[in-house]
């Protein structure tokens, strides 16, 4: 039965978080893939730590703040200026090639976005991507200074799209993000493009695609 | 001013994690270091994620099922043997080799381990390792059912140990965990073996050594 309204997760789902390798190669080159990996590493450690120890910051300090750690960890010298470019280019991420055609094959559906990413980061990417009109709501967990895979930020999208656990399909290419959703009760897709394993996390997604292209062919299934 | 006790985390900070990599070598050749890597990074994430999603399972659980994940991602066949072998090698870490010594020169004074560490993995370890008589408790977060850096575990050896926190002196090689017991009130050494920036959490260690060995030294001045 195809879900009433389709969530997806943002940042390595929709909108390629490493596309910030070639200006990160411009300031230091040769370091860019390196730079790019720690930083997202880094990235979602310190959502989880924060959580765990109460001291919420928005995605955006800590987005900021895990570059820095990087650069340091890195030996790579960070100034106010580089420090901009590079949160400019995290404004402007590109999305995965196969994203904008999906998403054009499965208009007229209730669609939205729900990311830890807070508004100020989030709505500047969606606009850079010409998005505004193709999701319904976009969704941030910053608005109960939690992050995913809390449970509650899955009821959240719940509660403002007014449609139950059961009538909504998630899509997130984090495969623990994926298993948090099907273990609040969303049907769930994981976009596998780097061919991992599943995580152990007591949940298994509903179903498993190679990049968001597939989705529109198994919804119509 | 020294501190009433001091409190110790276990694995990375007393027991060397990596001593694994010898029998994961024997096993599959060549592999050892990425294995342990990929295995003590999943096994972190682990107690993270599950601890946002509100599924707890015990550190022992987490660590089988994190190698269980690495073999797979790393494509090394694993079956119960040799899960078991490594489980086994898990249960006799090495300690790393200032820590005796360390100690030793500590000796008298009250001291506790505070570990994630289920005690069906903690409590064989200290034994092998002979240190049953050096600590005066092995606190684990699993009578919590919950992990480092939730403060109610820092909290957990305030109430076990009858000192306040101003009065115990964590030591820590993971920073994330020096940090959480900073902000619950603890004074806090970094170990820092790997020369790694400070992570970027709200809080800075009171000190930053380059193993446990400079401890009794920077405890005596």
């Amino acid at each position: 039965m195809s879900p009433q309204a389709l969530v997806f997760d943002a940042y390595g789902t929709l909108y390629d978080v490493h596309s910030v390798i070639q200006r990160c190669d411009q300031l230091w080159p040769g370091k860019g893939t390196a730079l790019s990996q720690l930083w997202r590493t880094k990235q979602l450690e310190y959502t989880w730590q924060r959580t765990l120890m109460r001291r919420y910051a928005s995605f955006s300090q800590i987005t900021r703040e895990a570059l820095e750690y990087c650069c340091e960890a890195l030996k790579l010298p960070l100034d106010a200026a580089k420090a901009e470019a590079l949160w400019q280019q995290y404004l402007r991420l590109s999305p995965y090639p196969d994203v904008p055609g999906a998403l054009h094959k499965l208009a007229g559906r209730k669609m939205a976005i729900l990311t830890n990413g807070s508004p100020d980061m989030i709505d500047p990417l969606v606009r850079h991507c010409g998005m505004e009109k193709t999701f319904d709501a976009v969704l941030s967990a910053d608005a109960l200074r939690t992050f995913k895979i809390a449970p509650q930020v899955y009821q959240f999208a719940v509660d403002q799209l007014g449609v139950a656990p059961s009538g909504i399909g998630f899509v997130s290419s984090n495969c623990w993000d994926a298993l948090g959703a099907k273990n609040f009760g969303f049907k769930v897709w994981w976009i596998n493009r780097q061919d991992a394993p599943v995580d152990r996390l007591d949940a298994r997604p509903d179903g498993i695609l190679a990049g968001l292209g597939e989705l529109p062919a198994r919804l119509a299934s």
